[in-house]
């Protein structure tokens, strides 16, 4: 049987839109995602899951309304359900999200930037 | 409030011991870690749940009983729950694993590379 690894770089080369997180495997129902950023995403929280957060390339400031974090190639954070945050991209930078699957990217806030839900790459 | 990230680099220059996962952070009930590959582990699975590998460094073969896959830098992969495999590093290699908290390094094949379970960095 062949086995197949998912390389990153190749995932993040097929991205195109900002803000846009794309499958790129499962983990029992939880979903290993691929997103580009750039600028600012919008104030929104999760009220029923973490979400992690590793930067692969560019820097990647998580704001929160008691602080921030900066996230740099090989750097990672969970936010923790319920915590308000924005994410922020003054370059390009791209990331790896891990979450269940069914989180939508702007929780409880929907609007223009709103992407679909597990979308494979 | 403080908000710190997890550097990888930083939490790998920490490991000591071979085939032995640290905690690194926390998400939902899966735990994220770091481990330092070196030689051959044991063949095993893990009966309830997936695994995910991603390679920091260095080259982790994943052996099944029907192939086999190699992982470099930046490239993942995650074992189905059942599968059985064993990983193997010819040189010194460090990889992230997620998976719920609670597992065992060596699944249904405990022995001398059993690791503490859950143990933070």
């Amino acid at each position: 049987m062949k086995h197949e690894s998912v390389n990153l770089q190749n995932s993040i080369d097929r991205l195109d839109t900002p803000w846009s997180p794309r499958v790129v495997a499962s983990l029992n129902d939880y979903q290993v995602k691929v997103a580009r950023l750039e600028g600012d995403f919008v104030w929104h929280r999760h009220t029923d899951t973490d979400e992690l957060f590793l930067c692969l390339d560019g820097e990647l400031e998580i704001e929160f309304r008691d602080g921030s974090v900066k996230l740099r190639e090989g750097e990672l954070y969970v936010v923790r359900r319920g915590v308000e945050h924005r994410p922020r991209a003054q370059e390009t930078c791209h990331i790896l999200i891990i979450e269940p699957a069914g989180v939508v990217n702007t929780g409880d806030r929907p609007g223009p930037l709103t992407a679909p839900v597990d979308k494979p790459i």
